[in-house]
């Protein structure tokens, strides 16, 4: 149970680079950095428009000298600073990760980046072998998988209550791009493959799933993947705003997963179904305080978070208690907790620590890419199984 | 609304092969069957124990002495009575189905079959020439396409509600062979390709995803597929107890359809989308009385069986009314009046009644064989994409 | 599990007065009727309107000559034949149940009677005299109580499933008369003390939860009972459209009770729970083939039909098997079945079975009329505590 | 949409009194005034044993001379500061919050207080004029009624949307307490009069029921009310662990409420159903990002959170967006903004902005606690009517 008490010396010192006024993300961001008081915000550069950065900044409590134009500004202008930012989020569109990244660990600062990460695991290797060598964390906002449900899922497969897993079923879909008309701010970079990447909904929501599936299932490897894409509006391609996935794991079991951002009406968001041979559970980021556990041969179940019978995982990141409902804030809370442990234990050299602590980080992120890497060479070749490496 | 009246002229003579005791599908048939009174059973070969199917049959208010010990001895029993069986309906395994329901023409009677109908196309091809040149209705019981809401999405679907067709994808799993104990009766036969013909799960309940559609979607062509099965069961083998099939529309609709008996705990059974460039629908068998609307950027709509709003194709098939469920016995028995009207038709030899007339018949248990066997092809060929001619 | 053969020796001679074209129950009396050929429909008067009674008989299957005009003739006319019917459904509007019902076991027929089954406890008594003296039996179509689901409940609270039951709460509400225009036939009489009788929504779906909650709960009995009732449409007063009862049992539980035709919108129908000292189980009508089972402190439990860990009175009246959804029809086939059996035994002189025999007959369709009764007494004191005699 | 911005000047200063590290509503408090950089947690007097309240404020940040051993102390302690707290949050057991907000507002504090406010409407008169001769805000923190789609309907309802209002139907109810061990901390005040006050389940969980509906409903006032209550657990009496509400509204709209700590198994918390002459919406805390509304004859409709086509009242306090869930948390931190900008408006004496602005204030809590007198009054005439005044 979260209770809000500091798991952390002190405040870390945090600086925003995006997420401002109009952004999407960013307030998930601050929502989660500023629960427990682990971080404090104190510098950004939220926006492309530096003045409506500057503004937004203020009001989020931000001294006016430190609402920054630029990123390199921000970077430059903390540097001087005794009390100088430690660690700094990027909400910022794609293609700007691997930039951004790069120079805020050069100057010594920790990065939480939003995903997916950068455009190849080449980027991906770059940056680990940067931030290893100078100490710092590198965390990835994969932030469904805080969930203390989540973690329910991931501990009842690890005792082996599923049997051996067999199927693996993930979607994620949504119909907010069933028109063609990409003109929103948030939508034109995500439709051109200069600012989004090699992919659009593989990448934008496809991530979340295969992370997600990862916490769950550390020790199922993909073996080889089929991924069959499609832009349903023709001005997307060669990006796609639909696609499907099939996997092959190393250990016999099948995964298929669906991402689709012109599933008109959908409104369920992302659904998860973990078939093991004995048993099931199955959860969804809609409704996140239930999930269905299903034996074969016996009633159904849902359980629900905060509750006394669920594993000590689960209980442990839970924040309202049984009946009270959790929100996707929550989830990002824990998130952006146990990345602010992570740097702790980082500061402190601590590598007992890092060794046995989980939360998404650079090795993730790569991941994450590596698989759209996968995805992407499959489609290429005609939608054909290729081998995952 | 249908409220018991009968729309043909007098009850056929029906009979029974199979569906005995202890038979899975029978008790559905004669449900079916029997509700309007357009049906009166008075013979059958219910089981290949003859005593116990003489017994069940007279329990049943058959007469003793036409409750057969085989279906060769029906035939030839019943040809000899004025008050002979005009109709037999077929509810053995699959590998009986083609010799059944051969000789049933052969003696003039209607079929009524049981899905998937037979092992390959040419056997279909044979038989619908067979049924053609006696004028014989050959009828298939893909029993969960009565339901009055499987009609509304139809209607919805042909009056451009959906926009154009995008996306299709259906499920139908169970967990009932999770474990590998195959020795029951009605698994044994289901599991070995001699009796179940080339596939498990994929004809067991996979041709009722496909049929469904094609009901749905009448417009709608595959062109392309492709078939990854696996027997998680390894006993099960070359047969397949989960199957993901992709499929490629000629208007360029993605579909991915999944079937599986391995999907441990899983009571959901049937569950379709179809999504449009406008809006979706969403339905499944466990609650068919309610289906799910979701125009993009509008509120989710449900919509119930029997409501005056529906289109006038899904009320004329409503038999309880709102409020008050409807069953899967429900919808057998519109799939037995449908077939009824056929037979009525064909013996009036009324051309133009059968032209407009809808239900299940040999072309549509064709193409459900030749699904099959494009799936299995595609299977072979090492899970590949093979056109589906 | 119901497979469809006998339990009877032949089929019931059975004739239906009222449930014409146009009524709205009469589809439910021979779909519930004609599923297990344990009933004949041989005899009518269904139709106030003699020729549309005619046509809509014929239609069914009934010889001309026995489509009657008037109940009177009816009971005359087949009085006077070999093959005269036994056994006749009452599907009349409230008021006119007594007069026919007396008239038909005057006459030495079973009857089968809508519910709720006459005006005043006194009617019912001295109906249940007439009925004994005769050896006769009176049925009343509580039709809900067939579902499976329902004696699973009721299995379950006989064991000590649940503890010691401190909570009752059930609920059948629909919006269709939320407007004000009565002028439909089936609302008209429904409407008027004196075609309805002494209540609207209570007699008419109230009286449904009350007979559900006699057979899950036998051993409880109400000590006290308050209905405060309204009528928000004030035509129809001193009927209601709206009521709710408070209800003190014998053994301290408490009990709360809501009916009303003009909850806008609400496709609900009818909702129970049940709760124990230590668990409670929760049904709907809606989706009759589930069951929320949940014990304190332990993950909720969904039970589905037909499955083989429920209690073996409720798969001993399952007719469609694990996964396959039964309705309304199957309810009421089972209610009829149990009818059947009852006038087979009383036939037979069978009182050992007919001791143990349970269907829903004079008893509980008087303790409708006693409750209903009593609501009005309570109603009519100002909505004040009354006990329950 | 809210961003995080801050809507007024500067954090307040605040402090807590309870809430320590096992109290069970503290971590809503926190997580409520700490969202959008309205509060700053500086002093507290967090827990009974003094020293577990030094180590848990420590543990949130607050300096160790500023964690407090008593309310008094705090009082005593930050009157003597520059930088001295000007508002406290009271999150201890009810007996305690009369006394301790009048010593508050005495030293001149703004006050959020926990529901049940006090014991007695004569006290809550006294500390509505003496915070108003202050010029002192009371918040009370019903903390679900921050929930956008909580003032969805409101907005619905005020625009008619329902037509006239007729049937109020709410529950929250568990079973928590089905046991009869009450000697859990948190338990144990609560089933005794002397720290509980008059009710139990009444006060505990039915003064958030009432609350929300006079949100939802503004207009609508209980003429008389009628309440039922029992203890199950004969060591709770006089208090009631489950209680039932009957209520006749002024306009002639009938309300039924449930409470109970003793629903085995429930885990549904909160059930709203709001229907008018035309409509309905139906609304659960359990699922609180969706909004059932049903419009007679047409289909059902489900509206959730952040779409754009709600209503501006409910789009105004969204903080997610559409698809991303919101949980308690998000409608604590909502009420907080509203009582801090209430606080913000007062130290401006800004009597313009006080009139049009929305907070559970004293008002609201008065009402709930003459809500639960007048039930109390009812349960003790023998579950009577009685007029509310
Ligand atoms: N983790 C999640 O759940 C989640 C959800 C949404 C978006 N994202 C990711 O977050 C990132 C941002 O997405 P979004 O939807 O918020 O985008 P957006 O277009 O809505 O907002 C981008 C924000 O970044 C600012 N910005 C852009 N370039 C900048 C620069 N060079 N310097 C400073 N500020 C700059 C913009 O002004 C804007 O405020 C993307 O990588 C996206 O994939 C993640
Ligand atoms: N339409 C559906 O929803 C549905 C559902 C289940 C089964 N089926 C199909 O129905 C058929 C039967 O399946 P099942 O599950 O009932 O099988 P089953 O093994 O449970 O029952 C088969 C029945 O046929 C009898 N039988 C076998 N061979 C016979 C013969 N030569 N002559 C007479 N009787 C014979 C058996 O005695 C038994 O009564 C299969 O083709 C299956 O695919 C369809
Ligand atoms: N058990 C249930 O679930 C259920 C459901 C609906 C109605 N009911 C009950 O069924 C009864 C009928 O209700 P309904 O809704 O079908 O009414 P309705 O008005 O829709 O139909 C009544 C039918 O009875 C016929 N009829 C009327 N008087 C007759 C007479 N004297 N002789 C012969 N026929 C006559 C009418 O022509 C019509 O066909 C009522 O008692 C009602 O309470 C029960
Ligand atoms: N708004 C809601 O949703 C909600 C939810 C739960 C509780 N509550 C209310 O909150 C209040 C507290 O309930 P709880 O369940 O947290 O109780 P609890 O018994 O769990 O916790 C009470 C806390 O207050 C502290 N405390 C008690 N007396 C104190 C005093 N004199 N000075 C300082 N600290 C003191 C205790 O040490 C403990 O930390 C009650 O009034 C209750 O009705 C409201």
């Amino acid at each position: 149970m979260i209770n809000g008490e500091r798991t952390i010396e002190r405040p870390l010192r945090w600086g925003m680079i995006g997420g401002g006024r109009t952004g999407q993300v960013g307030y998930k961001h601050r929502t989660g950095a500023l629960r427990d008081g682990t971080y404090q915000l104190i510098a950004g550069a939220f926006d492309l428009d530096a003045e409506r950065g500057r503004d937004f900044g203020t009001k989020l409590g931000v001294a006016d000298d430190r609402c920054y134009a630029t990123y390199q500004d921000l970077i430059a202008g903390e540097a001087g600073r005794e009390d100088g930012v430690e660690v700094v989020s990027i909400a910022t569109p794609n293609f700007t990760h691997f930039e951004i990244t790069k120079a805020c660990l050069e100057a010594g600062l920790h990065v939480i980046c939003e995903k997916p990460l950068f455009f190849t695991v080449a980027e991906c290797d770059e940056v680990a072998a940067l931030a290893a060598s100078k100490g710092l964390i590198v965390g990835v906002t994969y932030g469904f998988t805080g969930h203390p449900l989540v973690h329910q899922m991931a501990a009842m497969v690890a005792k082996g209550m599923l049997g051996e897993i067999r199927i693996v079923d993930m979607a994620y879909t949504h119909g907010f791009n069933s028109g063609d008309d990409d003109s929103a701010d948030a939508v034109k970079w995500r439709t051109n493959p200069k600012t989004a990447g090699p992919t659009f909904v593989l990448g934008d929501i496809g991530t979340h799933l295969y992370y997600l599936s990862e916490v769950v299932l550390p020790h199922l490897k993909v073996a080889k993947l089929l991924c069959d894409r499609t832009a349903f509006i023709p001005s997307r391609a060669p990006l796609e705003d639909h696609a499907t996935v099939l996997m092959h794991y190393d250990n016999g079991a099948r995964g298929r997963l669906w991402v689709s951002s012109v599933d008109a009406g959908n409104m369920g968001s992302q659904r998860y179904r973990f078939v093991g041979s004995k048993a099931s559970v199955a959860w969804s980021d809609t409704h996140p305080d239930q999930l269905v556990y299903q034996v074969q041969g016996e009633p159904e179940r849902i359980l629900h978070h905060g509750m006394p019978y669920l594993e000590d995982e689960s209980l442990a990141c839970d924040r309202m208690g049984a009946l009270h409902t959790e929100g996707l804030g929550d989830s990002w809370a824990n998130i952006y907790l146990w990345i602010a442990e992570a740097i702790d234990a980082a500061e402190r050299d601590d590598e007992a620590f890092l060794k046995n602590h989980h939360y998404p980080g650079i090795a993730a992120g790569t991941e994450g890419v590596r698989w759209l890497e996968t995805c992407v060479r499959s489609a290429d070749a005609g939608s054909a199984w290729v081998d995952f490496e």
